[in-house]
């Protein structure tokens, strides 16, 4: 950990609020579509509709929210109001019209780190969206550069690490996801620091496995990341 | 233009075929729609709709195909069958699997550029789908760079020469719209060549007074570009 010049922040449900977010956009999307049907089957299919589509739509609002619309066909077997796909379109601006919730202690790292590291965002979703949140929360100018990444994958980090200008035992990522955040930048070489947050989307959970022979530190509030680091 | 470091490449109808594709959509939609109603009226109000969505939306494919569902419910005052909402969907999914089909010119440009300048590829768009096209277009071996910009406006120029880290004037920026290739990179300092496409979006037109004292070159083929500059 004395060699990092870099650290990259995954933004969503490691800077702000998201995750419970998108559970209560797709729990009222469940709601407007039960009809007798269980709610776990509905979330299911949702998910698996969703999981298809990535490769085409990517990670964000935009896509989940056509693959609501997707999953209210089918399931339906196009039986569903047209006034129920206008609620869903509805739901996902309002989604993406929320006020961003800052995490307890990410402004004091932020503030405690700026000076002493090239703090940069590193984050999944849709562009415009993401630039939006970062504007909202009022933290841009601890960051000086942000990348919204169409995946983060190990390859979409030895970009981002060349784009730096950086060796990868120069950078530690810290994030929520151990599949996003973690793994990954650890595969490369580099440093990672879990913060797990209480909701984690299904398509980011890992088995057991994958983690055992994982090196990396898990902290339970951002917070903890100053003490982690050399003084 | 002897300054020039950097060309910074337009992606969509400068290297590519890419607004016949949405027009193309646009009109599979109408005809999807029209139930005695002029192509004309219901294009209209997919293009307000369009503009009024840009602001949460931003550019691109996912967020076109959200303002056509849009605009089917609101046209048909929420009698739209389902089926008609499952081929929208559909629309898009294929125009995001269109192939790429590259413009006249544009292999011979970035060949003899290659090894001369720093090309970049500045474009707007969903993060995703313009990746996916650059990948399938087998240009991403010209570019050092590929900056998906969630707008082009002045302040956005203003962020890609701080991060290319140069001087306005030793960027050249080659585009079909005026309005977003050319008029912002003059009002900062850069140079910018005018490559116009037959089709332009409404959206991207300028009025002439906007233009009349741009100082910008012409060209009538991505081709031409070779000749103007130093050798």
């Amino acid at each position: 950990m004395d060699k990092i010049k870099v650290i990259g922040f995954d933004a969503d449900d490691t800077l702000w609020v998201n995750e419970p977010y998108f559970r209560e956009t797709e729990s009222k999307f469940c709601n407007l579509l039960k009809n007798g049907m269980g709610l776990e089957e509905v979330t299911e299919k949702l998910f698996e509709i969703e999981i298809g589509n990535i490769p085409l739509y990517g990670y964000g609002t935009k896509g989940f929210v056509l693959s609501m619309i997707e999953t209210g066909l089918k399931i339906t077997k196009g039986n569903i109001l047209a006034e129920k796909i206008q609620a869903i379109l509805e739901l996902g601006k309002a989604q993406m019209n929320k006020p961003i919730e800052l995490l307890d202690g990410v402004v004091e790292v932020l503030e405690n780190l700026k000076d002493k590291y090239r703090l940069i965002v590193a984050t999944k979703g849709d562009l415009l969206d993401q630039e939006r949140k970062l504007k909202k929360s009022g933290l841009l100018k601890y960051f000086h550069h942000i990348e919204v990444m169409s995946d983060k994958q190990i390859e979409d980090y030895q970009k981002l690490i060349k784009h730096l200008d950086v060796k990868p035992e120069e950078l530690l990522m810290v994030g929520n996801s151990l599949k996003s955040d973690i793994l990954p930048v650890l595969q490369l070489g580099g440093n990672a620091v879990h913060v797990p947050y209480h909701t984690t989307w299904e398509h980011e959970k890992v088995g057991n496995t994958e983690i055992q022979d994982a090196s990396y530190t898990e902290i339970r509030n951002i917070r903890e990341l100053i003490a982690l680091l050399p003084v």
